[in-house]
């Protein structure tokens, strides 16, 4: 994997200044923008430069690792509470985010001094980021097994996967999470293919997933969200896998806007649905996603302009009559009925309050 | 209405051209295109500058006039079987252009000289755009007491409506399929709101469907066609009207892709889904939808590539990484046990064989 696609790092020549990837600008360049403060941080959450849940969560830690460089010399709880709300303030649905900002800030209150703080705050943001990449290398070590069951029933044919959004590397650190057991298939060699949603209206699957799957050589195919059910109808998916932004204890996903759509599809035509979700984003506070999650509308400027390439730069163009509105929910909910096996770091679990907690019993 | 807003219509100076406006440049652009030969029917049909079942057989109607203008000296027969052939090939899920095309034949070889060919030709093209009118007119005259007893419960609150693809009467000559219901609504005074999918890959929702309610002044609000199960599951729809490209006699709707993923969304949420089916469109021969529809394959290029308007043209971007290949289905089949019911021009029946046939009991 090329340098440039990491997705966070410190920057390479100075301690003090974070690096993201500009993931607005990709497939069509690979940038590396520069944080120094933690506003920089917040920003690069709320304009997307970094999204996913789990990248969000080590950006607000690494957002609060700017914040500890930036210290006053008064009112050092005050001004971490402070910090803390303007990060979360950034987007409101993944609990990654909330959590990784707790953690932090509970962490660096606890160190005596302000080189303790700072130290304590970078320590923290790499374990976040290493958590991470555990947590995603588990969840493709758990989710292979299916992906492996598949392919002894097709007798070599490729294994047809649908995914929706980016729950990619890009989405995370490494590996991802609903593309972890793919990535894993395809290092063992078993012939998987990837039906990749484009995910509007900001179209990470055919910005990201897309790129980061051919990226990695993972034969895939375009498709319009639109066109799931008919795959599924056709018995041309064998398997969906989407990643969350946000998981109850009973087994409630919100994810990205449509996930709730090809979860009914699959349940209709007996598609497996299993949903990749690292323990960092399942809401142990929390039962009824739909009553329960905030559902992030967004401007709908997001729908009614794209960008795309075109004559070698990134270009906006205008879909439809200037006086048309849109309406831009972000996220849905699908019920934990519609979900055949959640795949976390620990094991794959049946969607509800009794398989998580068996796999998770400290939180019973 | 502007007169630039006729789907299709004879040159107003000259018999001997027919023009359709192009829907392509919609809704940035008002171009009517002269169609001068058979050829140039079956072009426009194929290419989409018309588009919607019933203006294809429009259209193709008029394809057969234009055939018949240029009717060469000998093997009359077997010249419009080929002309026929011709402006059939150019899409294959739409039954109304089949059966416009076999009953214009018909009605052209019936007649006993050139002049009578010619005249027979242009009187059949006309009375199925008379006879779309007039069925478009119908099904809103019994769809509009469905938007009524909604609106009685509401107590004056808009009824809101979802709906996908453009099956106005853009799709149309006049009224539309979908939209004849919801323009008769308005008419009347009842408050309606429509949620517009934007349906991709080609947008018909965005750039079609938003443009001619916003030129009626029907409130609409666009979303992304992932956005339609997340409303549904909050209230936000309270009926799912679609137009059809083909239905079977048992109620099996194709329609555009995407389709079915509302439907099940609207049975999962309780919310009436129905189907505004004028007769043409109901092919009779077949009862299956899933296994006897040949679904249209487009070229990938229509999703991976996408239209709009900036610096004053249209413009068009590539939205995905330059490697990946896509797949363009363009329709899918609800069942018609997802179906609440089909809203013919004969009046409103359940999604069976007995529901149609009763109303067109000479089909029995």
């Amino acid at each position: 994997m090329s340098k440039l696609l990491t997705t966070i790092r410190l920057h390479p020549a100075n301690e003090r200044v974070v690096q993201v990837l500009d993931q607005r600008r990709l497939p069509f360049e690979e940038v590396m923008v520069d944080l120094h403060t933690p506003e920089d941080a917040a920003h690069a959450i709320r304009e997307m430069l970094v999204r996913g849940a789990p990248l969000i969560g080590v950006t607000a830690a690494y957002g609060m690792y700017l914040a500890a460089l930036h210290e006053p010399a008064a009112s050092v709880e005050s001004y971490y509470q402070q910090q803390k709300s303007m990060l979360a303030a950034t987007r409101p649905t993944a609990v990654d985010l909330f959590a990784a900002l707790d953690q932090a800030a509970q962490s660096i209150l606890q160190a005596g001094s302000l080189a303790e703080r700072q130290q304590q705050a970078l320590a923290f943001a790499q374990q976040c980021a290493a958590d991470s990449i555990d947590a995603c290398r588990r969840i493709g070590e758990h989710g292979l097994p299916l992906i492996e069951a598949i392919a002894r029933q097709k007798n070599g044919a490729p294994v047809n996967i649908l995914t929706h959004c980016n729950a990619g590397f890009l989405a995370c650190i490494e590996y991802g999470t609903a593309t972890a057991p793919i990535y894993l298939a395809q290092e063992r060699g078993i012939p998987v293919h990837v039906w990749v949603d484009e995910t509007r209206p900001r179209n990470q699957g055919a910005r990201l997933t897309a790129f980061e799957l051919g990226r990695r050589g993972v034969p895939h195919t375009l498709i319009a969200d639109n066109a799931g059910g008919h795959l599924m109808q056709h018995g041309l998916v064998d398997l969906v896998i989407t990643g969350t932004d946000r998981t109850t204890r009973c087994g409630d996903v919100a994810n990205k806007i449509g996930t709730y759509l090809k979860a009914l599809a699959a349940q209709d035509n007996g598609a497996p649905f299993y949903v990749a979700a690292p323990s960092s984003s399942i809401d142990w506070n929390i039962r009824d996603g739909l009553r329960e999650i905030n559902i992030e509308q967004r401007d709908d400027r997001e729908l009614r302009y794209i960008e795309g390439w075109a004559e070698g730069r990134i270009q906006e163009v205008l879909l439809c009559p200037e006086g048309s509105a849109g309406a831009n929910f972000a996220f849905d909910v699908t019920p934990a009925r519609l979900v055949t096996g959640i795949i976390t770091e620990r094991g794959v679990c049946a969607a509800s309050e009794d398989g998580l907690t068996t796999l998770f019993p400290e939180k019973r």
